[in-house]
Parts: C-alpha cells; sequence; structure tokens
C-alpha cells in the first residue's frame, strides 16, 4: 500500500533516504539458478552516479552495491536478494535552509502535510536517490531476460530533440557521449546547451526515449495490466518525469484508422508499428517503443520567493551541486524500470497457459 | 497478476467478454456506511453505453447494472458488492469472418498466441464493453469522494483541439454536445469532423483531458505508487489508450526550471500549477489536470488485407456499428478510473500517520 | 485489505450475504485450454448444500451455479471466471428477533462495531453460505490438479472419533454414508450421535481431515507462505473452525527428535511421515494429511439468554433450520480449499526456476 | 508470491540465509510518527537469540539491528524501515556432511528438488535465523499497538504441560526462569526434562500458548481473512511449528452448542470466552488466545541414516550447537508474529468505515 514495492512476482522492495546510513531492497521472486554477472550490475550503477561527467552533479557517490542474500556461487538461489547501497555522503551538513523552509516544486511542503513531519536533510525519501536501488534490481532482472535487448537513450534536451525515427539510429553510439544520445550531431548541440543552462544557474527537461527488441508474443495482461499500462506506471514512478506515450502516442490521437492500422505479414509480424509492439495490452512480438518526459529539475542555482513552515515569505537559493538536465543519468533508471516490468510479465507468462 | 483487478484497499475485479452472459465485477474495500445514489451510478453507465447519440455506435444495449451484494437499506455494509451487466446483444451472430482471421490492430493474434485459442465472438475479452463494470465501480467511488470534483472532457478529435487553458473552460457545457467537448464551438466542429469520417468508413483518434478539483493534500505514496504514476496506469489501461500526461506534461520537457517552477502563496498553494497539483507524487491541494490520448478504432468499414490463423492473406472488411471515434464515450471512463485511483489513495491515506 | 479474496496467481474473490440476492465470485489467474466437466462442479456444490440428507439442515436450495465469462467452447479461455449462485431462499423472513438482538458466539455484535450497522438478514456476509462459492472455485482447481487426489472426510462428531491411522481408511466408503466418515461403523454411531444431539435442540463439533496424494515435490514457499501455513490460514477461513494441525500436529509436540523424525528411502521418500508430506514449507512428495477442527454450531433450538443492541438482556430461541453438526456439510468445503491452496502453489512453482 | 513478504498494509519483507553476510528486511507501511524505543528492539531480539540461557544452543551471535531507513529523530517517518542483521558467524565452516546429503526431517531434500540446487551453509533460507526479521518487526508494530499487551508463554515441554487455564497464570513469571513458563514448579520440571534430552543427544518438542489482551472490537475481516485465520497462518509460518488453534480449539469440537456459546454481558463482554476474543473472524473485545504446537527438533546428536544426493544410504551426526528443544527461544517470535498480524489489521480497520 505504502508504495515502495514494485511487480507481482518479481517484486522489487525499495527502502532509503538520499542521506540516511543506506539504500537498498529486496528482490523477492527471482527465480533460482541464474549466473549473475556481478560486474555487470556495478557497470549500470555507475551509469547512473553522480559525478560520472562534466554534464552532470559533481557529487562523488561511489554507490557500490553489496548483496546480502539470495546468491551463491554466482547464482541467484531463489530466495529473496538482499542488497544495501551505504550512502557515503550522509553527513553532517547544514540543512538549515531547507529544514523549515518548502523548496519549490519539490516534495517538502507535502510530506509535511501528509506524514506531520519530515526527514528534510537532502530530499529524505523524495530524493531521486531511491532509484539507484531499482538499477540494482532491473540489473538482475535485465539478465534474467535472455534474448532480450533493452535500448533507452535522451532524445529530446529542451528543445533540441532527434529528428530521425528511432530505426534509424545507431544505439552503439548511446554511450559514447555524456548526453547518452545516438545521434552524435544532435548529442553535441544538446552537451552545449546544457553547459549554457548549468551556467545561467538553472536546469532543463528532456525527453528520454526506449527501445525493446526480442521480446515473446505474450507478455502483459488484458485488462488492468496491460503491458503498456505497467510501463506507464513504472516509467512516471520515476522522479520528474511528466509523461508517457508508447507506438504513436499522442500524435496517433491526430490519425485516421486507416492510416494507423498496422497490416500483418504472413508471419504474424506487421507491416508499420503504430502499435508499439503491443496488441490489447499484450506484447505482439514487434519493437516496444516508447517516450519518457522529464521535467526540469526543481532546484536551480538563482534566488526564488518561497515559504516556511509558518507560512511566512522567504528567499531561497539552491546549494550544493545537483543536475543541470536530468535526462542522461535516466536513461539507466529508464532501462531498468523496463526490464522490472518485462522479467514481471515474463514469469507471469508461464501461468497462463495449462 | 492475471491483471484483472484494480486498487489495494478500494479493489475492482472485473469479469467479462463483449459477447458472454454477462459482464460485471466485485469491489472489495469499499468502507460501511455509505449512502448510494443508485440512479447515479445507472446514468453514468448511461454516458458510456453504445446508441446514446448519432456520433456513437448504434447498437443497442442497455447496459442495466444488477447489484448482488454489499448495499442494505441503502447504503454500502463493508462486504463485497457484487454486481452484473447483462449482455443482451450476444446472441448467434456470425462471427465466421473474425473467427480464423486476425483482424489489424486487434487483439485477436496475440490472444491465439499467448492463450492457444480465444473466444472470437466481438472481441472477447478484449472488447472495451469491458470498461461499464469500470464505470459502475467508479461511479462508486465517487460517491465516496464527498467534495472532491472530477471533470472529464474530448479536448481534442482527430487534428482539431480546443486551444484555451482548461481554467477558461466551463465545463458545465461538456455534456451540452455529444462530443463532451465544454468548448461549443470546437465541439460542433469536432461533431461534423465525426459525421465526415464516418462516412468515409473511418475512423480517428482525439484526447481526453480531465481536471480534479478539491482533492485535499496527501494522497499518493512517495517511491512507486506516486499519485500520477497510477492514475498513468490506469488511463493506460483503458482500450485504445496511448498516452497519458499530467501537469505540463510533454511540454515541460522543453522547459526551464526557472519557468516551470511552481512557487508557493503563503498558505501553501502555488501561484502557478505545471505541477499539475501533485508533488513528489502526491497531491498538493492545487487541480490535477492530466490527458489522455487515444488511438483511432482499428475497426474500419473499409477493406483491408490481413492473415488468418494459417498465415495466409485474406481480405476483410469491417461489419456491424462501431464507433467512429471513441473519445465522447471514454469521458465517463477517465472519470471512473479516476475515482477509483483517488478513493484507494484516500482510504490508504487513512493509515500514513500513528 | 477487506479479505474477500484468496490466492495469489488462482486468485478467487467471493461476493454475497446470504440472503441478498445472489453470492457468488470472479476466479482470476486460472490457466487457458482446461477443459471443464461442469456437471462435477454442480456436484461438488450438492455436496455441500443443504437438505441433502437427514443429519443436516433441511432447507431448500439448489445452489445451482451460473458461469458468466471465462469458459469458451468448454475450455477456460485465461480470462476472469465469473459466476453467481442465486438464492431462492432470501425472500421476506422475519428477522425481528435477530434485528436488534445479537445472537450468542455468532457476529453480529462484532458487526455492529465495526462497520455501524449491518445486513441482519440470516447472518449476513458472516454466514456460511459463502463458502459455496469458494466450492465453485474449488472443484475448478481441482480439474487443474491432474494427477493429485483430495480426499477429506469426518474423523470426529462430538466425542466419537476414528481411532485408525488415516492409511488404514479405505475413502471409497466416504460418500456411503451421510456423515461422510470413512470408518463404517463409527458412521453409524456419528450419524445417531447427531440424530440424538438434534433431538435436545443442541448442536455438536467435530473434526474433518484430509489426506492429498500425487503431489510433486515443490509446492510451498520458504518464510512465510509455508504450504502448511498456507493450508493453515486457508481451513482457518472457514466458518465455525478453531483448530489445524498437519503431520503429527499437537501429538508431535509431546516427541522426541529421534522418534519423530523422518528417514530417508534411497529414492528420497520418507520411510514414515510425521513430517505430513512438508518439509521447510514445501511438499517433498509424501501424503499431505491434516486436520481441522469445527466447534459447535451456536444456533441452538433452545432458549438463550442475549441482549439486544441497546444492551438490555432479552431471551432469544433459534428458528428456522439449521445443521446439529457442520462436519459433513464441511467436507467439500475443506476439499475445496485445499485445491485453492495447491492450485495457486502449483502456478508459483512454474516461476520459481530460471 | 515468493512468500517473504507477510502483512497487507504494515508489510514485512525478509532476505537473508543463516550463514550469508546479513539477514534483514523491509517494514513497508509502518504509519509516521510513532517515536521508538530502539532499546526495546533490541531486548526482544536478545529474547529470541542464542547463547541466552543454559537450556538452548550456545552458539555465539550477538543479533544486534542496523536500522538504514524510515526513522529520523527518534521517529518513524512513514517511509520504509529497512534494517540488518550482520551474521558474526558465518565463515569457512566445514558443511562437506550436509553439502551433498540431506539431513533427516530437514529442508535440504525439497530445496534441491524446488530450485535445482541449494545454499547448504547452515540451512540456508530454511534456518529459523530468518525469524531474527521478525522479531525487529513485531517489536516496532508493538510499538504501534499503544495499549494492548501480547503474552506469549511455554505451556509445554514434551509431556509435562501446564494444567491451569490462563487466566490463573501470573504473566511476570514468564522471564523469570530460562523456559519462559509462568508455572514456576512447571517451569523447573521442563528445564530438568530438557537438559537430560539434551543429555541424551536427542530433543523434543513443546506448546506455546499467548493471551492478547487490551484489542479493541473490530479487528479481522470477515471472510478469507479472519483475524484468527491470518494469526493462524503467521504462527504456522513459523519453523517447526505443527499446528494452531485459538479458543477452545480442538477441544471445542467434542462440545456440544448449549455448552460452548459465550453468552453476553450487557456491556458486550461474554460471561465465558469459548470463542478465544474472535466472532466471525473480528475480535470482540475480550482475551485472545491461542496454542502453538511446535515439533521437536531434527538436528540431533545421534548417528542417523539417511541418503546423498546420488540416493546412496550414508550415516550423518549433528554436528554443532543446536537447540534442545525450541520453544523458550520460540517465544518472541510468537509475540512478533501475533503484533504484525494486530498492526496490519489495525490499520486495514480505519479504511472500514466511511
Amino acid at each position: 500500500m505504502a508504495g515502495n514495492q514494485f511487480g507481482s512476482v518479481f517484486k522489487l522492495t525499495t527502502f532509503g533516504e538520499s542521506h540516511g546510513q543506506a539504500i537498498g531492497g529486496v528482490i523477492d521472486g527471482c527465480p533460482a539458478g541464474i549466473t549473475l554477472d556481478l560486474a555487470a550490475i556495478q557497470t549500470e550503477l555507475n551509469r547512473r552516479k553522480p559525478g560520472q561527467s562534466a554534464i552532470v552533479t559533481q557529487r562523488k557517490e561511489p554507490d557500490e552495491v553489496t548483496f546480502y542474500s539470495g546468491i551463491f556461487e554466482g547464482k541467484t538461489t531463489g530466495t529473496p536478494i538482499g542488497f544495501a547501497i551505504h550512502n557515503t555522503n550522509q553527513k553532517s551538513k547544514d540543512y538549515t535552509h531547507i529544514k523549515d523552509s518548502y523548496r519549490p516544486s519539490h516534495a517538502d511542503y507535502v510530506y509535511d502535510q501528509k506524514y506531520g513531519f519530515r526527514d528534510y536533510r537532502g530530499g529524505g525519501r523524495s530524493s531521486a536517490r531511491e532509484t539507484a536501488s531499482r538499477v540494482v534490481a532491473g540489473a538482475i532482472a535485465k539478465q534474467m531476460l535472455q534474448g532480450v535487448s533493452i535500448h533507452a537513450y535522451v532524445s529530446a534536451v529542451g528543445p533540441i530533440s532527434i529528428d530521425q525515427p528511432y530505426t534509424d539510429l545507431d544505439f552503439n553510439h548511446i554511450e559514447q557521449n555524456p548526453v547518452r544520445c545516438p545521434d552524435p550531431e544532435k548529442a553535441q548541440e544538446m552537451e552545449a546547451y546544457i553547459r549554457q543552462i548549468r551556467k545561467e544557474g538553472d536546469t532543463v527537461g528532456g525527453v528520454v526515449s526506449c527501445v525493446v527488441r526480442g521480446l515473446p508474443v505474450g507478455l502483459g495482461e488484458p485488462a488492468f495490466d496491460k503491458l503498456h499500462a505497467v510501463l506507464g506506471h513504472a516509467m512516471l514512478s520515476i522522479n520528474a518525469v511528466k509523461g508517457f506515450e508508447y507506438g504513436s502516442g499522442f500524435a496517433g490521437a491526430i490519425k485516421k484508422g486507416s492510416e494507423h492500422n498496422d497490416l500483418f505479414n504472413n508471419d504474424g509480424s506487421t507491416q508499420t508499428n503504430h502499435s508499439g509492439g503491443i496488441q490489447g495490452g499484450i506484447s505482439n512480438g514487434m519493437d516496444i517503443y516508447f517516450n519518457v518526459a522529464f521535467k526540469p529539475v526543481a532546484t536551480i542555482m538563482q534566488a526564488q520567493d518561497t515559504i516556511n513552515n509558518k507560512g511566512e515569505q522567504v528567499v531561497m537559493e539552491g546549494k550544493g551541486r545537483h543536475d543541470p538536465c536530468v535526462v542522461p543519468r535516466a536513461v539507466p533508471i529508464v532501462e531498468a524500470m523496463t526490464a522490472l516490468v518485462l522479467a514481471d510479465f515474463e514469469l507471469i507468462r508461464r501461468t497462463n497457459k495449462s
């Protein structure tokens, strides 16, 4: 109920605040016998971690994961996988400026109202630091999903966006630039724009796109847990996300049926893919693709008017080291949440037929 | 797991195929002591039902709900509310044309692959008829949510869309035209466009927008079950939906933080509302607003190439009476799913503090 | 949460009050492709229904089940199976004597306290009539569990109990007497005792035992959802149940380890079976056996002192037709709940290994 | 599904093997604002830990809990409480004797069959060490349950059992002897018996009883989640438990209704309490009491015939330090699981009425 769990069979429970002792989680329901590449898990964490390039926050957090259980002699045992990432950064900072005041477009105010008080150190539970636990679990889910590829990438930063359809992109370029944009020219423009925004003490939003290939037919459930509905839930649960669309998306709303329908080839594949690889909530074997919109980070390095917990107007200025644009670091998070959704549906699929 | 349930405390389970004996559901977790207006529930069903106006499908289905349990002397008892809507339309039609062939952009193919066979009568479980059960449950949820108003409306049909911000619209106009568009001029344009599309034997997509007012601070949970994530899940689970955005949405991805942040008034309300009434996944007391994109209905009255279950090319033409545009009838469904989400979070909220 | 659901993958949701319009339920997660024997389902219902023999309640309820969905051309489709049993007995009785007064050892008082009021007609939701829905779902679960046999039977009525170990009993005798006791001599004693108790206007408790054969190794989960823990939950959720023990049970508490341990045969089977077919919460391939204790029915045909809802002492006498001993009719309910547990764990088992 | 979670609103997820790096868990859904007494939590752990007295295992495990999240300035924050207990005992032992062989009446064999292999170090996930995490969570649940007292105690060790009704016992004696038996004379007999059993290299079973006082009317749900059904589930999920009964229990099966019914006092309390404080699955305000049967520990210090994983007969002798009788250390576990059940139902109760 309290919403710190995701999944129904392959299930992740996370815990932890940005400046507590540790964050972490428990993966319950991971099948036994998966040989884990632990280095690959850490690689995913490194893609998310602060300080990895010049255009992200310069905080130093090693983000090393410790596994406590559920793995033996290199393989998953079928028992819960407990893990923690210790916070190295949590000490005695000065939080006076946010302890009693509410940062605009942050969760400070609603936490105080909902819970009666809040852990005001660095955003507490509302910090995107929680997503590191998702990346750990997603990396394990990826390793379970043999033969399935999941590629997320930055398709827009502020007003700069990729023009080409995803089928024209070379995903090998994604990790070759700090923006994680597969279009090298756009990547340079985006990087320059982010640097400028940072100089202004400002932030900017963007879009992460994701493409899944190699998924078999049959993942997803007919009514409430349509594959795209759970993917949407997963994406919208990532900090700063404002929108989700798959296949033709919002542009599909403008189209006519005669333009939009995907006609079949004889093998069951389709000639076009406006459906985004999902029919009636169930994967149809074609590529799944979707877009996720992120708002600009709310913490800006400019003075802003706000209120304190007595309802008095105060002026606040962002401190510390923050991301001018969140989407480059969001790429592995989008992939992780995608993998969690697919792993769960893959296990559910095994129960569909007698 | 099988995805026919929605909600965690206020929980709906639905059953039923479009041409089986009945559809229906069970609402579990509805609090005791709510005086129910049964006529208001039927009114919501009537807003969804076929044949209600000249621009929707002309099928005749009375869609009368029968309650089996959970209501006594006009009030909810706290025990599960079982209900059914009997299908009056399910008899001996000729389904030869779809029994062995796969309608393009329908779920026929994936059902056969997933389950080994399918109930081919009129779409079976994949039919949007299932949403009638959601409307029943949503109408009860609405009655539980005293003081909260939920207004959905059509904001776009194909290329025709409302230009004004929602705050300039008069929601009293919504039910005054068959499109359910609160802008009377646009409503006329949309209606004319739908009529033209129908003449062409074609269909068109659209957008339903929704505004929630009067919600207290504190609904929604911090991590995976953010209020907008569950709203997104709910909306994306409605047939034909391709995208969801709330607050600034996809447009917010282009913005800078200095433009996008919502500054506080002294009473905790905000001067702007790019946040869409939700901060960190939790309602902040401002209006919640979001958009839901619907694709064009896949059944068109034109000949289409397709395949049968032997992988042979065949030609198929839509039969029967179908909606040229689904959004007018989707309005009460969007409201119902919204109400289900809010009712559930309202009950969860009661468990947040000691 | 509200507790009207059972199971996690093979999931039953029930609804209905004893004197409402109908009771019924939804089975979600039943795999597709199971050919259903509908007559066998009705046979199970007939084993539970009132009026079936001289020693049970003489109420007349046909208990005919109607399936609304999830079955097509004789097979399960993988979509939810909705069903209802219409109450034929629900009309205009005189409930004055229980409307405002609380029957001793019934749920009347706690319902009024918990929900603020109650459906006072014949026990409402607290009536064992709800278990008819469980029998329907259990009968379907039985049909899913090919190769597994589930035999419940009456092993004690009041002070009369079977002395032999279950392995000496012939289960073919169970349905040959109205008590459902596989020991023909004890069955006669029990029947005579029940007749005498009824003449006294009294009731008596008893024990139902159950034996499961043919279950593969590996059902059940290690920690909280041990196979016997979920079986216990299932049994204790049946009306009037006061205790559950499996394998050596309470008698095992007196034993020494050197007596109690089950030594292995070379094929992994065990020489003894104090474990009751379950090790560490997981089936080990041996017979599962357990006992379920039922209290005497609270409604007796004798005058009893009680209170009304004003806290005043009143005298109440049981009216209508009630069971003098519940265990003969409880036998199919115990089997049904056992089948639901096993079907669920069988589906979960498919997700255990990579 | 994988069964490592307990509870629906107040929900515990545990992880960890007996000889892995750590065990621990996540408590999700604990309300905000509870001032925690951390020393009291450690006290509960100490009641469960090895080495606490002469009649339990002499292993040394400090069992110190570290909290990672969810607590701030001494109070619960409403966010998940992550915690770990590091295993200090997990190093380089010699497990050769159990690596390839199956201990009789242990879970070794079924784990190998279910998962394909197992973590053979000291029982892995099937070890009762996992219950330490339950004790942590239960201790927090106890602190949430203001005004409710939960007293578990040993009522039988092998053939020696308390004769008196619980109402004649002085619970202050429970912690005054190493057996945790409130009858001082019986406690001495039990202790002597356990010492003798240990000398024989044997083990013995026993019974833990539990009494809950101060619970309000209204906890528990009508159908599947009756209060006693979930209590039974909770108790049967504890290692070595073979049976559960509440109120009159198995003895109630022998009784007549006229003897067994609890007549009301004018204030809604009852003159007798065969019901064990629960009517129709819902607490009625009277004492709740129940018994939990534990089998003898399977690890005995005697040579036993068994098989290895090739199906060959081998001889095995218990090594290390084990409990001759598990019930003294099971007392805090029974209390913890009771507290978890009650805390969950207390939160659910808040959602029952409008």
